[in-house]
């Protein structure tokens, strides 16, 4: 029920990935009288989906605590109940990330070996993708959940975007060793020096992200979310200022119908829509939210990041890399004492 | 003779600065074999200019504390030496920023009431141009210094920005009162209570930054690092997929060629030369600093910055405006001991 155009574009989503993934099947969780009408629309997804009553929402203005509290009954916590439950693999929400985030810890539980889950998002860079995170889960982190972070960013990035050897960087203000907050400093010395094989590449600036300089960039979720956000409104400022230059002559606006079709492969690669899909790491349990303001197109692109996210095993494989951290509490050593 | 193409363009750059500005008189620093030549080329320029020779110089990756105490004879330094000796009224730099940061502390001071400096940026936004700071002096920062670059900002955008009540927002990853680090929610309750007669909005997010919710934006110099980075990444890689999609096709290109005149006003909101020019504010005095890569029309807009600097009496305005915070050191409390 979460999202600005939920629960129509939700329905519409879940037939667009319908047709894409033929072993799909979903569980729609709210209220029957807005969802059975949007199934009727589509009956090959009707037969493909079960739905769940219920009329209780989570709002967007909610506060994470104030909806684990009276929530219980919500469809975005019904949803995350019913993957708990093994009746669905994974659980996609429109709707409140904190909520999200919130009930999803609660309920699925966080991973063995992982302090704090992270969100992570993907975003397309002058090399293709990459993903970031934490976008927002953990305003304050400590050096061992940054190297966590980089793991499970590891994982995701060989696992769901397919590469070989994902690179990681740390972001920070410069790419010298002394630079930034002590915590930076120490999960760099621990990404680099313990036995975890990843291909570390050392701190990145803020302009490293979009130049794709690394496949991974972790941060805290308080400079992760400022950057995600930064480059979503720089974005949105180039092409309002690119459309009113379009526009403000007869001849620019003959030039655009000429480039048009370069212009929408354009328009199309920096798409948000096909970015749409940011993904709760480390729990037990697949969990992806998709952006409130997102249509049809860009929430089935959200559902087709768990589909990956399954299909590739991503919870057992975190697991795994986990393993060579190795036992010992004080390999990355937790030197501020963070508050949620 | 710092940045890429210095000192070449160091004196391309002054020379349109003069011509733009009548009255200014500008001394060189550094390296006489080198400058002379180039003032040779400007002989308008040459006249009103005056030549300081050293061979010293502070390299680009020098650290601040090597800088200041191996670069005592650096043209650097001796520029700086130059404002507090009543010799210059500005110093511009595109050198090392930090170096240029810890030597205008050194010599210039911190101005009365300012327990630290902070970098200062300018971009375009959907509404104008908007200030942010800081955009890297201080990696940690408390409310009581978040409070103070408020103040600067606010008169930085009255005086040179040209507005009348300039708002201001705290950069946060929501705009609820209960998000983010203590100090934010600390430096917001100083900002929206005393008698400092701010147009204070409250908190903003990162995309507020390029949608120009607020004329000003305070954040402390990590943060801001990572944000104008990121937006400037964001930026060249918009460009860059722009110029694939013109040059995929002999249509596109044709497309490209129609709409050139438009799309040239395009390239000129967002050219990053028209934005050159981070300001040290805080200090006994005015520093610019140009960006390193800049051309001669970069160099010349970061002189002018200096100059509507000096034109409105920037440093003095806000020893006005500290006044208003009050004598209480009480007023904006220090709750997270900050290291430099």
């Amino acid at each position: 029920m979460g999202g600005d155009r939920a629960p129509d574009m939700v329905a519409d989503g879940a037939e667009i990935a319908r047709q894409k993934f033929a072993a799909a099947r979903f569980l729609f969780v709210g209220d029957e009288a807005r969802l059975r009408p949007l199934l009727d629309r589509h009956p090959d997804l009707a037969r493909v989906s079960e739905l769940r009553h219920t009329t209780e929402v989570v709002t967007n203005d909610a506060k994470p605590s104030a909806a684990l509290r009276g929530g219980r009954q919500s469809s975005m916590r019904l949803a995350i109940n019913a993957v708990q439950a093994g009746e669905a693999h994974a659980v996609i929400s429109a709707g409140n990330t904190g909520a999200l985030m919130a009930m999803a810890k609660l309920v699925l539980k966080t991973a063995p070996g992982i302090d704090r889950p992270a969100i992570a998002g993907f975003f397309p860079t002058m090399r293709g993708s990459s993903v970031m995170l934490d976008l927002g889960a953990n305003v304050e982190c400590d050096a061992r959940n940054l190297v966590q972070f980089a793991i499970m960013g590891e994982v995701f990035a060989r696992t769901v975007l397919g590469l070989a050897r994902p690179t990681i960087g740390l972001l920070n203000v410069g790419s010298e060793d002394q630079k930034g907050h002590e915590e930076l400093r120490t999960a760099s010395s621990v990404l680099r020096t313990n036995g975890l094989n990843l291909a570390f590449h050392g701190f990145v600036e803020g302009s490293d992200i979009a130049a794709g300089t690394t496949d991974v960039i972790v941060t805290d979720g308080f400079t992760g979310n400022i950057a995600i956000k930064t480059a979503e409104g720089t974005s949105r400022l180039f092409s309002s200022f690119l459309r009113q230059a379009f526009s403000s002559s007869p001849r620019a606006k003959l030039g655009y119908v000429l480039a048009k079709p370069a212009l929408d492969g354009f328009r199309q690669r920096i798409d948000p829509r096909r970015y749409n899909g940011a993904i709760l790491l480390g729990l037990n349990g697949i969990a992806v939210k998709s952006h409130g303001g997102t249509d049809a197109i860009g929430f089935a692109n959200a559902l087709g990041v768990a589909v990956d996210m399954l299909a590739n095993g991503i919870t057992a494989r975190i697991q795994e890399e986990l393993q060579h951290l190795g036992g010992d509490p004080d390999a990355a050593p937790n030197p501020r004492t963070a508050a949620v």
